[in-house]
């Protein structure tokens, strides 16, 4: 998708997969900083959490979650990085159309996308962020956090009723014979049932939801909603980057 | 190149130029060990010679020369390293039709291709291999390392009168107002004259010789015979890579 899209916008640039030991993964930054031709690294599983001790600067964003999902070299040859996960979720929604603006909301899952989506959320006006994870203490620590910009924030179950916008962001949903991650048995229909899995795109909680009469949100759209600041993050600033080449591209997938 | 290779062969590799800082390139091959998804590196200037320590095992071939130019990891994650300007030489002459075996050859310039140059004509049967080198010294040591293989060999000048295959291995003819490399005043019409130099593809001794009747072989033709062993060290062997392709797709650029 990447190499597709520098090619869209003139860019002599591809985008290559690295698989990364993470026994390795000091040293291969470490490395990188020699390369003289190159934008930046899309970080991802597992290296998210782990890049951080090697990452100098980090973005207010980054730093809240505690994870980059981006990091580009300094003129100094220091990683500096940022995490557009929640930026990425709250985009993919705008653009389908659901402002999550005064919404009360629920995250289920706060692991790195999750922690990101939450403060996303809480930046994009929702009107309460409700956060439940298996490991109370941190599901604890990040409602304290979201709470402390300003927007209500609590520890909660896993149940979508009383909420118009619930949020998977666990991996439950990539294999076919995961429990579903939030219980939907009293939801409104009027509410977005989203989630972080983009394999299945229309995972078990999106089918149930649908069939239940909510908006369904599949976690494609998340990671199509993080492609603009990305390379904004990587230096590809308008003039150098069509965001609506980027969007025409991206709808067609 | 190699891309396209790859893709005709229905591999899914890609070939990405890397521009390593040469203050970095230990950190950065050190690095590269935790790639998982790769099958090597091919290596250029100005990193032939100075990544030899960094490589673990050499081919004898490698060994001689004194410089890589492509290397893979061993099963420890320790680089492992060939050097195939020479074979490629020899084979760019022979795909062409120009069998070595008997010729007086002389090879001027031996840093690291003339160095290869010189040994695989050695292998490849030439009756004898003359040098030259502005560097005196170093032209005597391949010469003597050459005559240790069984094939005579002596330091000479840059003059093709006597010979019938000279190499131009220096860098001389990139450059438009070059001064020649090699004296063709007395070239014998039968005389082989091959260069080194890709771009321009007809350096101005090559022009000069082909209007002289002898016959040349530009430095694309030693590139394009470099693919099958470098692909063989990479681990693409016969059933992998498809060496008739591969030959067509060469003929073809």
């Amino acid at each position: 998708m990447w190499t597709g899209l520098f090619r869209l916008n003139g860019l002599d640039v591809v985008c290559v997969p690295m698989r990364v030991a993470s026994s390795g993964l000091g040293a291969f930054l470490e490395g990188a900083k020699a390369l003289r031709n190159f934008l930046g690294l899309i970080v991802t599983i597992p290296h998210k959490a782990a890049s951080l001790e090697h990452v100098t600067t980090l973005t207010e964003r980054a730093g809240r979650v505690g994870a980059v999902n981006v990091i580009r070299l300094t003129e100094g040859d220091e990683w500096s990085g940022d995490t557009v996960d929640g930026v990425g979720f709250v985009a993919g929604l705008r653009r389908r159309g659901h402002d999550p603006a005064g919404r009360r909301s629920l995250v289920v899952g706060v692991g790195g996308a999750g922690t990101a989506i939450a403060f996303a959320l809480a930046e994009a006006g929702v009107a309460e962020v409700a956060v439940f994870d298996v490991d109370e203490g941190r599901a604890a620590g990040v409602a304290a956090h979201v709470a402390a910009t300003g927007v209500p924030s609590w520890v909660a179950t896993a149940d979508a009723a009383g909420f118009d916008l619930v949020v998977n962001a666990t991996p439950l949903g990539m294999a076919s014979d995961d429990p579903l991650p939030i219980t939907l048995d009293g939801v409104d229909p009027g509410c977005i049932v989203g989630d972080v899995v983009v394999h299945p795109e229309m995972t078990k909680l999106l089918t149930d939801a649908h069939e239940r009469g909510c908006i369904t949100q599949p976690g494609v759209h998340m990671m199509d909603g993080q492609i603009t600041p990305m390379a904004a993050f990587l230096g590809l600033g308008e003039g150098q980057w069509d965001a609506d080449a980027v969007a025409k591209v991206v709808s067609a997938l």
